[in-house]
């Protein structure tokens, strides 16, 4: 299970401020302390970048890659930017990402195989919404690999996220296990090793006291990886929950145990 | 998930003084802490009773239940005093337990009839050795049911404990695996919700640093949990690791999430 960290986000005031004075030092230190965590790449969430995006975006990506070498997950609804991400990235990239929306098909997909590089696919409807059971987003999961196979993309570029549902939604929990379903019943359904991808930090979306968050952000990520998540996305200064991520990751993938590996 | 606690262990030179002197407060202060703790089961290991078996198993059940009216695991390999431990126990009772081993179930099929309770029925070659792939498991369990058939036991009474793996063993981690995989497809194996079990403690057997025994314990019990496992033998005491067993129950089993019923 790959560890993506999510604490890069131009929603925070911090970062918002850091990418319109064009100062590199909060965003590099922030990717500095991921990459000291144990990131194993870095989500650039940009957001959708309504002023001067190609700017910014190239902004960003130059900023992150001049101190790490780790792959750049380019997350922003703007093509454009993302465009721009692309063309300026030296590091392994991933485009976060495209969905059944038409829009997002339309936009995304050309720039996989014009820049050679892996997509998200989001299981969404193409009315953005979000399936309900395992069934659905199984269903969900067949179309998009449609899609994909039509535009000459190789669904081995495809890292499905089938979209964590916050816990607090009237049917938060049964879809958190439909969500473990849909992980574990992919590569048998489609039937090649599908990767996959979770947002953690979407479970415990809304109100609620930090640490029972934590608590059970912690409890659910080894649920997701013994039923074969291949890459987390959450936010790498939740030491706790690093330390039960790269544990999953000694249970699932070593062939022989030592304590020095654990953290 | 239900939570049985292993804390009342005779090997324990505490309990050993106390059950030879025929002292209940220390066993009883144990019984109460456990139960304040969350303990929905207790187990009473009585270890193998070489001296007075009956009076001891008899003292020990009527010490455990003056203080809780929990159900009692009944853990000796000794069979008279399994006898006296059922006779004497008001409360509700689960023999602890028989395996494919000719004397175990020679000696225990018997009083599960006599007694009407159920028994944990553990995964082990008639040698007593553990089997190692999931494979191997699951046609031990297969065996281990025809044996319970044949003793006119219904299948129902059984509670299978494909036994955790030390991860020290040479293939320990990938036995913790199998065993994850056993408990997931018992059900559909046998066609029926085969109830299961686990001691949660034998996975970090042997030397290794304390604190990073549990962060392993507490990353395997979510995976054992999501797999469906209905019963953990785990230490009560550990109240990180009892905080996310009462998350996994809440996770697995609640209709609506809320905030109040997280630990």
């Amino acid at each position: 299970m790959f560890l993506v960290a999510d604490n890069l986000q131009i929603t925070n005031p911090v970062f918002q401020k850091a990418v319109s004075e064009r100062d590199p030092v909060p965003i590099q230190d922030c990717v500095k302390r991921c990459v000291a965590a144990g990131a194993e790449a870095i989500d650039v969430n940009a957001g959708p970048l309504t002023k001067e995006p190609e700017e910014r975006m190239a902004f960003l990506v130059e900023t992150v890659q001049a101190v790490t070498d780790l792959p750049l997950y380019l997350d922003t609804t703007n093509a454009a930017a993302l465009r721009m991400g692309l063309s300026v990235c030296r590091n392994r990239s991933v485009i976060n990402g495209v969905s059944l929306e038409p829009k997002k098909l339309e936009e995304m997909l050309p720039l996989v195989s014009e820049f050679n590089v892996d997509i998200i696919g989001y299981l969404l409807y193409p009315t953005g919404q979000v399936p309900k059971t395992a069934e659905e987003r199984l269903a969900v999961a067949t179309e998009l690999f449609a899609e994909i196979e039509r535009a000459g993309i190789s669904r081995e570029r495809i890292i499905v996220d089938p979209v964590v549902p916050p816990l607090m939604w009237e049917d938060g929990v049964e879809q958190a296990m439909a969500f473990l379903e849909t992980i574990r019943t992919l590569p048998d359904l489609l039937g090649f090793p599908v990767r996959t991808i979770a947002g953690l930090s979407n479970l415990t979306t809304g109100a609620g006291p930090k640490e029972k968050k934590l608590l059970v952000e912690r409890t659910y990520l080894p649920m997701l990886a013994s039923c074969g998540l291949s890459e987390v996305l959450m936010n790498a200064f939740h030491d706790e929950t690093v330390r039960v991520a790269r544990t999953c990751k000694i249970l699932l993938n070593s062939a022989i145990f030592a304590w020095e590996a654990i953290p």
